[in-house]
């Protein structure tokens, strides 16, 4: 590898190939706080570099795995020694915006918020939105198909991408630009590099779609009477606030009331007695109609007995209590610890029984054995922890088997926004079948024949 | 080809094998009325037939075109003497709907129209929308990823597809049957067959997302001053009507002119006084606040001065007289004719200069040419007709040199909505890069490498 970073080095600049302890000191996991274990972290300071990079690497068979704001869940970012790892921290630019279309022009390597904040400087909205929004980037947000909690409202990054550019295996550039919304000029070649995780090519720049900004936001918990109360409201609400429905996402009473009263960790707004409570939200452009719109679809549910109770957010300040229990992922770790987590999908008329089916094996594996289930309920995602008391691999194993097991047959996923990385591979065959993994290894070996980026992430690499 | 017929009539039933007058008798393009010279047509009753149809094909070597409801505009439908079409009649089952989850899975020769119509059955919709929608089959909508009068609101038929499964070129049946709005388990396979026009695989049956049923509608055609004030006009409707702003059609005067007072054909609803007309829809559940909310948002238009006059419908059929002038594509034929039209999108910022740059140029060298343009202005989508007394083949290649020739460099596309199919073909190039069309080979060759499905459509065959 030194001859190879004595090459690089003219091309980024010595002080843009890290080496040693400037390497080890990086954590590729924010959970697991894990060190980088890479060869050399490389940083080229534009699409150019970047391509030159790729060429050298490529010529050398180099493999490679790139670095945005490492605050994936799947271990994406890790790399064995022998691997070069290339990061787009000084590929952060917000090239342009055009308030008339609506698009915004940015590298890959800008930070989610950065990009949220300059939308919003022109009365727009870039509405993806998640947890990591300070460090995560664009760059990593496409190549993970991120979601969050306005999918129901905006769809997930996939939907918020119009153009972007990415550079091969080989070094070639494929600029795709687009900035309408509209083109069907060939191939969306765009939807290659979206969601696959860095594996077939590395984002390096992308035309983004925004959104007229909603300046009106009611918020809600309601507690719910049974699964068709909430899959009745998840209806009703759809219907009746048209296109401003933003948020529906729920908790099963074992988060609600581990997160309020049983850890004293957030005030409950309503009584720990139901066994579902929602969070609704509606996104609406003027204050007085949407609060209208939004208190007569809550009463009419009520009267529809699809929720027993519900609470408005008066102001922030309960509008924000409403999301801390839902959101306290600190608690749930503190509470459970050491704590397994997942992020699946599955058809919403089977969550129930699902989460059901899990919490008797878990119980019956491990009689103290806690498990707690929130989720993007709109989106089909349900965000299941799991605490044993035991955090060792084959505990993993057997967990991960109670989890996953029952989705292959319910035709559910064992990745609903996370991505497949490294922590779920071996579960990748649960939900895609062999017909699909072999054409995901068609296009791998027609893109990357060397498999060079990203090795060993989704697929385990060939030959 | 004889050979081979028998195997398929084997597979599929000898009343499933077309040939002579049978074949010749279908139209495969609507505008030209042009007959099928296919060497036979094949109807399979199933995935698994088609699939055993295409084992075949395969092993003989032989191309296939593939037919849906063959309302396309880009010459899709067309096949040699030497070539089998592949029709999907047969497939046209609406297999189940999920209320709950809203998704319906429908076989791939589904009309639209009756997919629209089950949805509604069970108060929801579909929510793609076009002229077609009789004959126009769901498989089409994905290969040519349908556009149409909705797509500022709820997107393209790609974003309508939550799974499907497809054929390969040698058989291989790829099942990608999502049912969840959340799936990032691996590759989006779905991406690579929606809009690339049946090059990759055949479609055979989707999971369509469905949406709730907007109760209200409200339209309005409205004049604006200049251009500034149509796109003044669109981020003002898209911020006051929160989520609900359905539609935003712009007619240049020469459209709406024509099809008004200057042919007779529809009641002009505003004077012929101002240089941009614009149909705006809002969608809103409930009818009284729906048409609050519009009415306020279209005087503080006029407050602003974005617009000099307006007409809401106050009826379906002032509603419907309205759309007549945008749709009243028989009036530009008969008045134009002989007619080329065009389907092409450029950043919306960019689009009065590029029309007026397109009127002068025809002027230039056919001082009584005509140039008629109106657009799905929201998504950067304009339509545009041109009439110059000639429709010979050298004057076809004059005409699209004007239109296209300045795309290229304002990032437009050749196409928006319709697709490439044989007739964009050699304009590919101005919208897409050498490195784009590389990529593209990449993927065909890795997904049909000899090249039998929907041959020399979009790019030409290799070898």
């Amino acid at each position: 590898m030194e001859a190879l970073l004595k090459e690089l080095a003219a091309v980024v600049g010595t002080g843009n190939v890290l080496t040693g302890e400037d390497v080890r000191q990086r954590r590729v996991d924010w959970m697991s706080g894990t060190n980088c274990r890479a060869g050399a972290i490389v940083r080229p300071g534009s699409t150019d570099e970047l391509a030159a990079v790729m060429r050298l690497c490529h010529a050398a068979g180099q493999p490679v795995v790139t670095h945005g704001g490492l605050t994936g869940l799947v271990h994406g970012g890790e790399a064995d020694p022998d691997e070069l790892v290339v990061s787009l921290e000084r590929m952060s630019a917000i090239e342009s915006i055009d308030t008339v279309g609506g698009t915004m022009t940015v590298q890959a390597g800008a930070a989610l918020q950065r990009v949220q904040e300059a939308a919003a400087e022109h009365d727009l909205v870039f509405p993806l939105d998640l947890g990591a929004r300070g460090s995560c980037t664009i760059g990593g947000n496409i190549a993970t198909n991120a979601g969050g909690v306005r999918v129901i409202r905006y769809g997930m990054m996939r939907q918020q991408v119009l153009g972007l550019e990415a550079v091969l295996a080989d070094g070639t550039v494929v600029g795709s630009m687009n900035r309408m919304l509209k083109n069907n000029a060939g191939y969306d070649l765009k939807q290659l590099f979206i969601g696959s995780e860095g594996t077939l090519g590395i984002v390096t720049r992308a035309v983004l779609r925004l959104q007229p900004r909603m300046a009106s936001e009611c918020t809600a918990l309601v507690a719910c009477p049974d699964f068709d109360g909430v899959t009745g409201l998840l209806r009703h609400m759809g219907r009746e606030l048209g296109g401003s429905l933003g948020t529906f996402e729920v908790m099963w009473r074992n988060h609600y009331a581990l997160l309020t009263e049983e850890s004293g960790r957030n005030t409950a707004p309503l009584p720990i007695r139901w066994p579902y409570y929602v969070i609704v939200e509606s996104l609406g452009s003027d204050d007085a109609a949407n609060a209208a719109q939004f208190g007569a679809a809550l009463e009419s549910a009520l009267e529809a007995g699809l929720i027993e109770d519900a609470v408005l957010a008066q102001s922030d300040t309960q509008r924000q209590g409403i999301w801390n229990i839902r959101e306290d992922i600190e608690g749930l770790i503190a509470y459970l610890s050491p704590l397994f987590t997942f992020d699946v999908s599955l058809p919403i008329p089977d969550m129930p029984g699902y989460a059901e089916k899990l919490e008797c094996a878990i119980r019956e594996r491990w009689p103290d054995g806690r498990i707690v289930v929130f989720g993007h309920l709109g989106d089909g995602n349900l965000h299941v922890s799991v605490g044993v008391g035991d955090s060792g691999a084959d505990t993993r194993r057997a967990v991960e088997r109670i989890v996953y097991g029952p989705l292959a047959e319910l035709g559910g996923s064992v990745s609903a926004e996370h991505g497949i990385g490294l922590e779920k591979r071996d579960y990748l065959a649960l939900s895609r079948s062999a017909e699909e993994i072999a054409l995901m290894r068609t296009l791998k070996r027609a893109l990357d024949p060397q498999s060079l980026l990203n090795r060993n992430k989704i697929l385990v690499a060939e030959g």
